[in-house]
This record gives structure tokens, sequence and C-alpha cells, in this order.
């Protein structure tokens, strides 16, 4: 068991307390036990009298007081740090699965991992120390970098473009045929067939049965480090910007730009062929229909300022009241003209 | 074939009419020909005159009439019953498919049915009489209880709890990591590994493609009994209550408190860390912005007790209408300033 | 490579220009170099100036002048014409492969493609020339048509009917349990089992991880040639008419009748028991609570006309404004009672 003033080193912290306590195990906060370390944010500090935990890790400037504490810059990341600590991860499979089916022509790198049923098609390249796990569906000429992780039955199409680091969780879907159609001179719609790629950067994370469409001719782009919640849809030929973070349930509609550092709730839309700039900030269930400078922060459907918002639906909540006042300016007129 | 007086008995209901008749099968009410059985619902009471059922399901006090009827406190239910008696449901699969991949340390029990392509992890347990269909995978130390039926290409990863007779619908992903994200001092969003579990309570029922992530460090539980449609999304941490039902589409944002017997219509959205009281309405669409009190019923974006919503929606739908009032004021208003 | 003059033949368009110029492939127009044919769409006639392609897919009418071009009357068909031309499409997999799953019971049509780790259970029927790529889940007694394309880790639950050049997106869910509960008297949720069948037309195209459900005891049908974006809900019993295209992350609940060539942007949810008349279009995050006549354009929530639906929303969004009005007039009426 690791000690106190090694968890400190770890976390570049500085130690108040007792070095030499030995540490278990991390903790949250309110189940956290003599030997475990836990973090209290700071809006917790008023309340750490009932904590059990044998130390906290508290924010450098958050006045925290606790006996044993590791003071940080950021207590969020140092949790993080934390949990990586003490539970590690394991591969889902050691080596490459006798019941896996790997294409005679496809690549593996050194240290990659491959689950039972899990295909890998013509050409395709997986990058060293990248896990496939079982179920795993890559077309051919798929290229993934390194230290990837593939969790069960994801499906990647062909020609897709994964870079290093990159987490799909389980049942993602990346370069299925965006939605693209003509329509007959008798209203019947006609696929047009869809042949470009998804690329997608170092360092993404892709939700759980998210969907992400390859473009008609030229690419869907994630650039790096973006994430991706749950059951998001991403439409043929968008391009994210880095470090953008999209809650669960949202939907980008094709040809769409977005920014670095946005962020969005759940359960938005966005519009096909507009873009919003870099660091926005998308109330969930907003409906955005025309493109956002920088720094807004946005909600409605559709969207607006979100002051504006606000005061909007103040009113919009409260239109009895509004149209109750009206009735009383109309007496009120009618009793003057009467006189 | 069963006597209609058999099925009477088997429903537990009060018989009238012929009982030797033979019921081939049940069958919708105007689909039904002499040899089915069918079921009326209260408000279809009159318009029985161009059934041809064999025999009808009727509510005990719904004063239907009709030659041969069964009487029942609670037609739905015995409709329930009578399509399982009817369509009895067979395994996927006898035994272990020789293409399935157990683990060695999992431990199957009496009577446990696994499918081809299955994946069943280290240490893993699944309870006896349980279905595990083609291309489940199953990962590590995972349990599962007694009589469930995990449907094709569901994903259940590392340290998930499952009750006894859970259904879980094909694609869906139980368990993949929250949405938890701290971020560096230049803006970039950090992983938190997500090393919490979800627990699923006895009875549950999981939809299609619906995603249920696993807490960061506590757990993610569903108790009893509740019911989720198909691609809904539980973040990581909610608790969702006894016998709640909740519709397509709808998404609950982390560590939210969802009580008992709640029910939820398509596409809501539920804000994190609120609490929704047993016994709430929501009504489709709408989006939940702050706790909601026992029992209430609410609509809209954000929120509103639904009276309130109605008033508020028939205003706004007529705000052209308000409009037109204030202009005729600020007319007359003119006229007597100018007298 | 193919001359300009065989591209003419092959778009049945009339020819202007170079027609012995080898074309290498087809690009976005901005792409596109001198071995390239593009094609350039009504609204993009000014701006030919900087595109450097080889030759140009222009409409009949649509008066753009470019050295080497071809008149056609649907360049958008034309286009989908062209990159079916360039990028044929090739089988997943040649043949059965060794490690499917395939019933005896089965009957496989001439030239059917059978990637690994798909399963085929009994008395499935698999029309000629279709493919059925890994980790797919085809239950028993399903029928599906010719030349069909199910791709990846699909599930195709038991009695389903698909009809010919279907095409069915990763992990797509065709035949899960609709969503019925009947209430015990305690209000615990009580499961109506679904033993109806999804029908499926000729020509439809399902997206990734969409969901169709079976209806309790009748069929829920999509008509010829719909088609359904990727991780749209369709509830059971549902029926949608022919060449009707809806967005991805839309909802249509159960027993809804949605006419011909209606169209519907994305995250539209739609009420249970309605109808949708043929050629409706639906602005995308409208929710449709009641019957929508013929030809209709419709949004909001709950929809509206959308002439309506715009002026309301301008309204809405300006209350502000209107509330500013009213006080003015209270304050103007105040002084004319003071005086």
């Amino acid at each position: 068991m690791p000690k106190l003033k090694e968890i400190a080193a770890l976390l570049d912290g500085e130690l108040h307390g007792d070095g030499e306590l030995e540490i278990a195990g991390v903790q949250a906060l309110h189940r956290a036990g003599p030997g475990d370390i836990a973090y209290a944010a700071r809006d917790r500090e008023g309340g750490l009298a009932g904590v059990r935990a044998g130390a906290l890790v508290v924010a450098r400037d958050g006045g925290a007081v606790f006996a044993n504490r590791i003071l940080v810059e950021n207590p969020q990341l140092a949790f993080a740090r934390l949990l990586e600590y003490f539970h590690p991860r394991r591969p889902f499979w050691e080596g490459v699965a006798a019941g896996a089916c790997v294409a005679e022509t496809a690549v593996l790198g050194e240290g990659v991992h491959v689950g039972p049923f899990a295909f890998i098609g013509d050409r395709s390249r997986i990058g060293a120390g990248s896990e496939i796990h079982s179920g795993v569906a890559v077309y051919r000429d798929v290229v993934i970098g390194r230290n990837c992780l593939i969790y069960a039955n994801a499906v990647i199409r062909e020609n897709v473009e994964i870079g290093d680091r990159v987490i799909i969780h389980p049942g993602a879907v990346i370069g299925a045929d965006g939605f693209g159609f003509g329509r007959a001179a008798d209203g019947a719609a006609v696929k047009v067939p869809q042949v470009g790629k998804v690329i997608i950067g170092d360092g993404c994370e892709i939700g759980a049965n998210t969907c992400i469409d390859r473009s008609t001719i030229e690419e869907t782009v994630l650039e790096a480090n973006v994430k991706l919640d749950n059951l998001v849809q991403v439409g043929h030929n968008v391009r994210i910007g880095r470090d953008s973070a999209i809650s669960a349930q949202t939907g980008i509609s094709g040809s769409t730009r977005i920014g670095a550092q946005v962020i969005m709730g759940g359960q938005v839309g966005v519009a096909d062929h507009i873009e919003i700039a870099d660091g926005v900030m998308v109330a969930a269930k907003s409906g955005i229909t025309g493109s956002v400078k920088s720094r807004m922060i946005v909600a409605g459907i559709p969207h607006q300022e979100m002051g504006a918002w606000r005061k909007n639906m103040v009113l919009a909540r409260n239109l009895a009241a509004m149209r109750e006042k009206l009735r009383l300016l109309e007496k009120k007129i009618k009793e003057l003209e009467e006189k």
C-alpha cells in the first residue's frame, strides 16, 4: 500500500499531516474510511465535519481544514490521477484471440490485443498497444493509431482514420453512410452514395452507440481530444474543433462546422451548413438554427443569447399575467372613453 | 386447442357463453376470427357490432355485450397472459453454443443458454435459466441473476450487477464510462476514470440501444421493475426508483434521483443533480431543470405544472392576437390623449 | 479511364466541350483537379471562376458556363450515378465465412455473402445477392429479400420480413419488443408480450443504431423506399408510407400512421395513435401532438402551421418589448385617469 507522502508526490501536491499513513484506495467523500483518500471540491469546505477519510485532496487555495490533506491546484484532475493509480486498466484480452478474424493483409502493431469475434478487414492497420474488444467490426482499409481502446461491438467502416489514444465505447458506429438523398421526378428518394471518410483525431472519446457518418465525398472530422457522450449523432461532412465536449443525444446536422472548446448540453440539435465558433456554450435541448459567434452562451429553440433567453422564458411562463394586465387596461380605456 | 372454459380459468375470469368453444389463438379485436379470442377495452364498448371473434375478454364492470365473453378485473393484464399462453417463448439456443467464448473462471447456472459468438469474461456469473444471445459481450466480474434474457449484441461492462428476470434488448450498453471530464489549465478536457458500477434490480427491462453509464466511483442504480424504452440515456450515478417507466430517447443526466412509479414520455431531458419524487408524470419532450415534487404532472422546457403549461401554451400560440390588442389600445390611448 | 463522352452517355446528358478528355474520378467542386469531374448545383453558377475540374455536370437550365460540361435534368442524381460508377461497391466477404453460424434449416439464395460471426437462425431465408456482415444476428423465421445489405452488428429479431434492396446500417435493431405495459392494482408495471412483426418494404434504408419495434400482435410497417437516418425510434404498430424520409434521433410513438413522401427533420417527436398525411413536412425538433393534414408544413412544440409558428416565434423572442409597451400604456392611462 502506498504511503500518503508517495501519493502527494504522485499528485505533485503539498502534504499536510501524517505522510506515513498507508492509503488503501480512493473513495467518494462520504464513503471514504480511515484507509481511503477522497477529494473535496471547494464548495464542500464547510461540510467536512462528518468525513471519516484517512486523507483528503483539497484545492490549494480552498482553505479546507482536515488533519491529513494534500493541497493541489486542481483537485478534480488530482482525483482523476488517483482513480487511474488505484484502478489500473487491465487489457480485455491478452494478445490476439484464436476466435478473432484478422485478414491476412491486416497489420497489427506490437502489443495489440484483439478479443474473440472481432473482425479486422483487409489492409487495416492497428497501432501498437491498441485493444480491439469482442465483436468489434473493423472494415477494410481502416487506420487505427496507438493505444486506442475500442470497446465491444463498435463498428468502424472502411477508410476511417483514427488517431492515437482514442476511446470508442460499445456499439458506436464510425463511418456509416451519411443521410444523403436526391429526389427523382416522381418524388422518390434516390440514395446518393457516401464514399468520403471519417477522420478522428488523437485523444478523442466516442460514447456508446454514438454515430459519426462518413461524408458524401469529403471528410467528417473530429479534431484532437473531442469528447462525445452516448447516442450522439454527427452528420456527414461535419467538423468539430479540438477539446469540444458534446453531451448525450445531441445531433449535429451535415456540413456544420463546430469550433474548439465548444461545450454542448444534451439533446441539442444543430442545423446543417452553419458555423459554431470557438468557445461557444450551448444549453441542453437548444435548437441551433444559425451560426453562433465566438464564446457566446446560447439557449432555446431557436437559440438566443442566454441572458435574452432567460428573460423571455420568465415572460413566456407568465403570459397569463400579461394578458390579465391587457384586460385591465382595456377596461380602464373603455371607462375613460365613456367619460 | 384449449376450450374457452379453460381460458376463463387461466384468467381467473367469469365466463358467459359457450365454455366448450375451442380457441386457436389470440388476435387483435378487428382481426380475430371465430376461432380467436380478443380483448375489448372499455372505450370500445359501443363498437362490437362488426367483431367476428369467437370470444372476448372484457372488463368486469365495462358492460360490454358479446355472446362469448370472459369478465375480468383488468382486461389488459388478461390480454398479456393470453399472449404468453398462446406464444410461449422458446430459447434462442439450446445449451451453450460451441461457438461461444466462456472464460474458464466464469460460472454458468443450471439451464443457462449461451448463443454463438457470445463472450463471457473471467469470474462472471450467470444465474440459472438465463439466456445470453449471439454476440453479447459480458465483461469480467459481472453478475447476472436467474431467468434473464440478454438479447443479441448487448454489451455489459465489468462489475455490473443484474438481478433476476431482467430483459436487456439488443444493442443496449450497460456500464460504459460516465461522461466525466476535468479541464486542464489550457482548457483541454481530461478524462476522469469511471470505476464505479451499475446495479440493475429484479424485473427491469432495458430497451434496444439504450445506454446506462457506470458511475465515477459510486453506483448507478435501477431499482426493481424499472422499464426503459429504446435509445434512452442514463448518466452516471443516477438512481431510478421501482416501477418507473421511461419512454424512448429520454435522457437522465448524472447524479439525478428519480423516485418510484415515475412515468416519463419520450425525448424528455432531465438535468443533473436534481430529484424527481415518486409518482411524477412528465410529458414527452419536456426539459426538467429542477427538482419536482411527488405526484406532480409537468410539461414544457423548462418544465411547469401541466395546467400552467397548457394555459401558457395557448397564450404563446396566440401572441399575434395579444399584440393586436396592444396596438388597438395604443391607438385608443393616443386618441384619448389628443382629446 | 473513361472518356467524357462515355460519362455523358452514362448520365444521358448533353455534352459540351472535349469528349475525348479522360476522367479519373469524381470529386467535390472545390477539390476537383483537371482529371476529375464534379457537379455544380444551380446556386453556385456565379462562382465557377476558381474551379479547376476537368469537367462539370450542370443543370440543363442552369446556365452555368464551363469549358467541358454535361447538361442534365437533375445534377444531384447524376452526381449519385457518378459516385456509383467511380466507387463500385465490393462485397464485405466472398461467400459464406467459415466462422459464420448458419442454421441447417436456414435457406441462403444464390450469391449470398455472410461474414464471420454472423448468426442466421432456424428457417430464416436470405434472398439472392444479399450481404450479411460480421456480427449480424438474424433470429429465426426471418425473411430477407434480394440484394439487401445488412451491415455489421445489426440485429433482426424473429418473424421480421424485409423486402429487396433494403440497406440496414450497423447496430440497427429491427423487431425488438414494443414498449407495452399494463399496470397491476399496486401500480407495478406488467409486461405485455410483443408477438407481432415488423415488415420492411423494398428499397428501404435503416440508419445506424435505429430501432424499429415489433407490434404487440399486428404489424409495424415501413412501405417501400422509406429512408430512416441514424438513432431513429419507430414504436410498435407504426406504419410509414412510401418514400418518406426521417432524420436522425426522431421518434415515432406507437400506432401512429405516417403517409407517403413525408419529410421530417431531426429530433422530432410524434405522439401515439395519430395520423400524419401524405407529403407533410415537419421541421427539426418539432413535437407533433395531433394529426396533420396532407402537405402541411409544421413546426414547434406543440406543432403549428409553419407560417403561424414563425410569427409566434418572432413575438415570443420579443416578449420584453411587448411588456415594455404594456408598461408604457399603463403609465399613460394612469396619467389620463388622473386628469
